[in-house]
């Protein structure tokens, strides 16, 4: 794929190296329509589990990229590596540490040009995400915008992550966050269970991306795949 | 001045707002052929100072610059803003905390086409810059260098600033550092104190920095400039 595709994507599928799916339940995911295949999560991510679920992904012609969440899990032969940067994070590990860590053992075989930084946000305090990012979550509308602009403007980050893991998240502020943005794509993620849920984050953000609900019930989230046709 | 010409200087003289200056030694600085002014200091810089420094600088026909340290001193009319980000630093406000706060403060104000972010590793464990910032200082050529690509990479940082206020730096790891940018700028300060510090600062690094000796040792510090003509 040629790297700037990922800016046409309005839905996505993450799944998680940790958890189980089975081959008829990945067939269905990668035949549904949608744009792309994300692999990551936040934790139990090894290079075993990821590479695995890469080959079973690679059967398929969709787009595979992989959102890194620890260094020890890089696979190598994804179409592009999301590099999450928590912007609301109170652990600089988590905005530059764990970055510059991987620089420094990866050096000159890192390629840029398949890198895409994001810019997060966590806002469900009650995500594993959260704790393990001790994000500061109390944001109103203008710290998150503001975090969106600084993300976009002083830092050039393609794109912001609105992250509600768990839980739906609030669309009024999504929406507001988004009109805050010139370049930068806005992702969100985040308690889509259904096409209802899926049809309001598609309003308001650029792209959206389905996780948990493909593990809890198939059907739903094949049927998210509509907000494209929308 | 057009926004791209600082990526040609060689030489910046750094005043400092909370420090005196009289109008004859500024009067040699400002002619002495240096490339730019850039007004910025630690401590004690306030709107007032600021203003004040900038109106005496702009009688005389060279760029000036500032560079933010805290967002009440912000003065308009400047050339460029620059904008340090801590790359080192163990308090994400050095990072994006104060930075977010700006960007809530001001909002649509905020001219991004004159701001120009800086990736900060800050070297000197004995400055007031490192105290302040909880900067980590321990840091080898590697990690250095490392932050340096991480900011010219991920964050697209068109200056990377190694900064060891009132040291002078170890040469040989702004040269490595240095190696490792392809089109970031290489900003080099601390305890450059005449043309020898001076040459030997701007054969390493791209951009010189010379600031508390223009208050110590007038005479040393305009022969710094020397180093624009070698």
């Amino acid at each position: 794929m040629r790297r700037e595709e990922y800016r046409n994507w309005r839905h996505l599928f993450k799944l998680d190296p940790d958890k189980l799916i089975n081959d008829e339940h990945l067939d269905r995911i990668c035949l549904s329509g949608t744009d792309a295949i994300m692999i990551g999560g936040s934790s139990g991510v090894t290079f075993e589990n990821t590479v695995e679920l890469l080959s079973r992904v690679r059967r398929y012609s969709l787009p595979c990229v992989m959102e890194i969440s620890n260094m020890d899990s890089i696979v190598p032969g994804f179409d592009l590596y999301f590099i999450p940067v928590v912007l609301n994070s109170r652990q600089p590990d988590w905005i530059v540490g764990m970055h510059q860590q991987a620089v420094k053992t990866f050096g000159h075989r890192i390629p840029w040009e398949m890198i895409v930084p994001e810019g997060y946000c966590i806002l469900n305090p009650d995500c594993e995400a959260a704790r393990l990012t001790d994000s500061q979550t109390d944001l109103d509308q203008s710290d998150v915008s503001a975090y969106a602009k600084l993300g976009e403007q002083m830092f050039q980050m393609p794109v912001i992550y609105l992250e509600y893991s768990g839980s739906f998240g609030d669309m009024e502020l999504v929406h507001e966050v988004a009109q805050h943005l010139n370049h930068a794509r806005l992702f969100y993620g985040g308690g889509i269970v259904d096409v209802h849920t899926a049809t309001e984050a598609a309003a308001a953000a650029d792209t959206i991306i389905v996780g948990n609900i493909v593990y809890e019930n198939l059907e739903a989230a094949l049927q998210t795949v509509q907000v494209k046709t929308e």
